[in-house]
């Protein structure tokens, strides 16, 4: 069945939905999902903490849903686990009329046989190529097609492009606002790195400040050939995030050698720049070599996604094309 | 007589009006004039090219001006010349009714002479203090009271701060868009102005390449110890602008240390960034060694004032504070 005009305005709800699961959700993706009757939301849901109940579970919990549309981000799950049933069996035994899903599910146990449940129950499935869902699963996805987490790159940087003077001083370029959004993306994620540099002249914390969210500190990472203090994880290399199975956002938090180090080996998916309305002039510059040769190697590589003013700063968010 | 709730949109009218006189008045300022009769516009007029006619005398001429309001950005002239009469008599000659300025003249010949002129025929004055008026007349202004032009320093940076190349390429960061933008900038100003460094790696031509504009080529300066080539003017430093007594407005282009030598003087009045959306990477900074010993420095001197979307890169104003 072809999708319905409404098709995706309520996918992008459920799409806003599934980030109250980030990053709470792993090691599963974090989905939402929203259950309607004659355009009247009947339930909604999205993954629990841990991973279980699934989002399609939570909105099918205690409602009666004959004859509804379930709208969900990613393909139902059509493996049995021992913490719980496959969605698709779930969804095929509400009683739903239609299901429409956002994406499907790489993951070789559903990869189109989510759909193909649901459809042999009598089920209308209708698979939408939604952005928002695909962008509100962007770290499982990552996962399953790359084999590693979505990496967002963070730089505090003046007009003129430096994170410190040059002699090292660096707090404060960006005022509260901004430091206090950088806690709310540290608060989105499921691990934060910083370079060893950075860990020798800050001493980090590294965790969520934000009343409320402190349960949402992410793991803390070193980029280091060294050894890292107790409670933080090493990470030897860039390409060492392969084997960061358990980590669907990962954070990087500089400093100019880590931010050079990621960008050379392709790794960075998203940049988010905050920058100060000041001028630093001569001071330590925001990225270390990246061994460009050629001018024409550096354009058609960021797509501006987004930008929000944070007090006296901006927020501007680049994507990697 | 107080303003009308209308005064201060009229004058904002001439003073987008006036943008037209700009650069070419100089040596005088740049004038923007409108004479309304019940809401109704009769004519309109501008500083012409040299200086003369007046604005006053554009809107006036061949017009039965009996009974209107004139509203002009800057405070009639009271003083007679050889190119002309002085426009407070003109305008105490035309029979209008009401006069609404935007700006007193410090011209010590005029400054509240011009006013008193016209109360003295008979005229009502509003003077109202209109920052369109004040912004378009901003070189005119800081000649006469700080007595150097109004200074405006653009960059063309990466995200990163970078204006080339480690080695030095610099060919091109921004697009077409941008580039074709700066040329209407250099239009706009009576000099443009770069390091030695610079004149030495790119020899410039520094004019305005826009079909129709080449006439608005303004003079081109050096900032340098040594000897400049024929047709060029040579700054010995940054507070030697303050000889420039033609020159309403300065166009500074870099390079960094050009840029970092007038921001130390102060002698920067407003900072055009083009931004490019790419990463270069430990490349040359584009403000050279601003002697800033704390961050604290740095902060409360910039204020965004505007910003646009020039193809894949993007303008950013700010203005001293
Ligand atoms: N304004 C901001 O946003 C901001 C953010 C962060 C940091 N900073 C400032 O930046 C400064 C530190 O920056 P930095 O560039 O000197 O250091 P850094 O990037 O934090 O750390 C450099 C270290 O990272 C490790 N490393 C780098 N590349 C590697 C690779 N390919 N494989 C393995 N390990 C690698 C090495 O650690 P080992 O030597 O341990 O092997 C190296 O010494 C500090 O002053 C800090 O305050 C500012
Ligand atoms: N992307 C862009 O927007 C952009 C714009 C402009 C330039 N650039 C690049 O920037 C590079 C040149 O920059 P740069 O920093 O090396 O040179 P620069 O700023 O163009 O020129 C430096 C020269 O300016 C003179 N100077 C500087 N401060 C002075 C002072 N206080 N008093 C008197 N003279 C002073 C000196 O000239 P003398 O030695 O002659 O005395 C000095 O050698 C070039 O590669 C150019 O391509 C890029």
């Amino acid at each position: 069945m072809g999708p319905l005009p409404q098709d995706r305005r309520w996918l992008e709800a459920a799409a806003r939905l599934a980030g109250r699961a980030r990053p709470l959700s792993r090691p599963n993706p974090g989905v939402g999902a929203i259950l309607v009757r004659d355009g009247v939301v009947i339930s909604r849901g999205w993954t629990q903490a841990g991973g279980r109940p699934h989002a399609e579970a939570v909105a099918l919990e205690g409602v009666d849903a004959r004859g509804a549309t379930l709208y969900v981000t990613l393909e139902p799950c059509a493996h049995k686990s021992t913490r719980g049933p496959a969605c698709a069996d779930l969804v095929a035994a509400s009683g739903v009329a239609r299901v429409v899903i956002g994406c499907t599910d790489p993951d070789p146990r559903t990869a189109g046989a989510g759909i193909a449940r649901l459809e042999a129950a009598g089920i209308a499935v209708t698979l939408v190529d939604c952005p928002a869902s695909r962008a509100s699963l962007a770290g499982y996805l990552m996962q399953r097609i790359k084999g590693r987490p979505h990496i967002t790159l963070k730089l505090a940087l003046s007009l003129d492009g430096c994170l410190a003077l040059a002699n090292g001083e660096s707090q404060w370029i960006t005022g509260p606002e901004a430091r206090a959004h950088t806690h709310v993306m540290r608060a989105q994620s499921d691990a934060i790195l910083v370079g060893g540099g950075t860990l020798r002249a800050d001493q980090p914390r590294l965790d969520v400040r934000l009343a409320g969210l402190e349960h949402c500190s992410p793991e803390r990472w070193v980029l280091t050939d060294g050894a890292v203090p107790e409670g933080w994880h090493a990470l030897p290399s860039p390409e060492a995030v392969h084997g960061m199975a358990d980590v669907q956002y990962l954070f990087v938090e500089g400093g100019a050698q880590t931010a050079a180090a990621f960008l050379r080996a392709g790794l960075v998916d998203r940049l988010l720049l905050y920058r100060a309305p000041i001028l630093i002039g001569a001071g330590r510059g925001g990225v270390a070599d990246l061994g460009l040769a050629h001018l024409a190697n550096a354009h058609g590589r960021w797509r501006a996604t987004d930008r929000r003013l944070l007090g006296k700063d901006v927020l501007e968010v680049y994507e990697a094309l």
